[in-house]
């Protein structure tokens, strides 16, 4: 099969799509990627442009899990095939989310701070075993973080659009419109949604609040939460601690005081980031073939 | 039954044994000790003098794990019991040490370091899970740390003084004469390790160079491993990354490069913190009752 892999992609997804003995990759350069789509169906990219449209273009397997980049209309009045990158998270974004709150529980990042001035000063830490987790978001990603928390010794709750679907390891599922109950409930609460106009501020001042000395941790989009909600929080005690991944704007401003705060603990939005990226797309892909081919079921079409 | 609790113990001993119906807990000023145990025969202690050798003592249950601040022959010629504190480290230790792991995998140790000088800059990282763990020590924490690895897509191997009598969740377990193979097999090591003589300097500078740029975290004793192999490793690259919360000596010394390394992951020893540590403290002693009362076994008998 004749495949077109867009330039944009991270790195290890090229090795893993070449290796594929059943698969012809082409790889061409960003303004040679029309050319090259008229020898082929399908198109394997992240970034779009409406020049990719030919008569030929039957799939695009996008590499992200969002798909908004995509005109999903125009796709679905060609009869053009659109398969997400859903499942390709589950592993490295769960890890961080523990990453990051670990370290607010054990203390790490209060300790760098200090390491940094070659200071040594015990700071007590906690156990997450025994907590209940909250996860907004129970979708693939969230059930990874789940079954690893239940793993652990925590009792876990969420939310997800349609708690009624829900089939994973999660003792209560609430619908997003009763976030705050995750939040009265839970000692700690991941968040691992996406930007959509429903999840915008869904994470409330009352929300933080509902914590009472917890933590809160987002790997999701940083447009859910208001960054002076959580400096608010932080420092009427509300919140222990906020494990950040993700800001709104991104880079966050040089100004903000969330960069320097001793019970914050951030990263630059590398959650995403597996050398194992590419392999897992391959498996997403390979899975959807049978779909493109009328052998099975396609496993993640959106359109 | 009648017990008295040193005064030096952490915050959380007291109240869990003074909550105990069953015990009447004597608290008496560090001076006040030795009269104090003219009324009782059991002696709940972390630190020790030769004046609590009263002919009325029987039974002492250490605070700590490690018990050689007990003068275990005079003990044995006196007919009193000795039991220690196996048993509490579990769940903290365990947590602590994959705060530190992740923290490298995922950067969050570097960007902490960035994160004081507002600096935004990506990090790629790493996914533990698929990997090969290595433990050295596999007793009650090194255990649990297996269990908590296996539960997370991760393969166990690790040491322990006698491999033969091992029943736990490893794959394979070697005798500390064989450290090295550990090392070689694995993608990260955790040191647990008690100070001993037979623990000292146990990996060596060729251990570290058998990881192959993989990474070695140490929540044990400092003394097991040479600062200056752990450095020199980290600057040949066959550390990916240390993350450390023991050092020889401690505190760590102000002018150690350890502490600005930017590979280097830190915290002053509290890995052995915990909020439960009294609560895990009393079920250790009650189970150890039962063998007082001859009505059962001892759990953890040194004595």
């Amino acid at each position: 099969m004749k495949v077109v892999l867009h330039p944009h992609h991270p790195s290890s997804v090229k090795p893993a799509f070449e290796g594929a003995a059943e698969l012809e990759v082409i790889t061409p350069a960003s303004d040679d990627v029309v050319r090259a789509l008229s020898e082929a169906a399908v198109l394997i990219a992240y970034r779009w442009s409406d020049d990719f449209l030919l008569d030929s273009l039957r799939w695009v397997q996008s590499i992200s899990v969002g798909v908004d980049q995509f005109p999903l209309g125009e796709f679905a009045a060609r009869g053009i095939a659109l398969t997400s990158a859903r499942g390709v998270h589950g592993p490295q974004v769960s890890e961080h989310a523990f990453a990051l709150l670990l370290a607010l529980t054990r203390g790490v990042g209060a300790a760098m701070r200090n390491a940094e001035k070659q200071r040594w000063r015990q700071i007590p830490g906690v156990e997450i075993s025994g907590m209940t987790l909250g996860v907004l978001g129970l979708g693939t990603v969230g059930e990874a973080i789940a079954r690893r928390a239940v793993a652990w010794g925590m009792t876990v709750v969420g939310t997800k659009s349609d708690p009624t679907t829900y089939t994973g390891v999660a003792a209560q599922v609430f619908s997003p419109a009763d976030t705050i109950d995750v939040f009265n409930i839970a000692d700690v609460v991941i968040a691992v949604l996406p930007d959509t106009p429903d999840t915008r501020g869904i994470v409330t001042r009352s929300c933080l609040d509902a914590l009472e000395g917890g933590w809160f941790v987002n790997v999701g989009r940083g447009t859910v939460v208001d960054e002076a909600d959580i400096l608010a929080a932080l420092d009427s005690g509300s919140l222990a601690g906020a494990g950040l991944d993700v800001f709104d704007p991104e880079p966050l401003a040089e100004s903000s005081p969330l960069w320097t705060h001793p019970r914050v603990v951030l990263t630059p939005h590398t959650a995403g980031f597996t050398p194992h990226y590419g392999e897992r797309l391959l498996e997403v892909f390979r899975a959807n073939r049978a779909g493109f081919e009328n052998r099975g079921d396609w496993v993640t079409r959106v359109v």
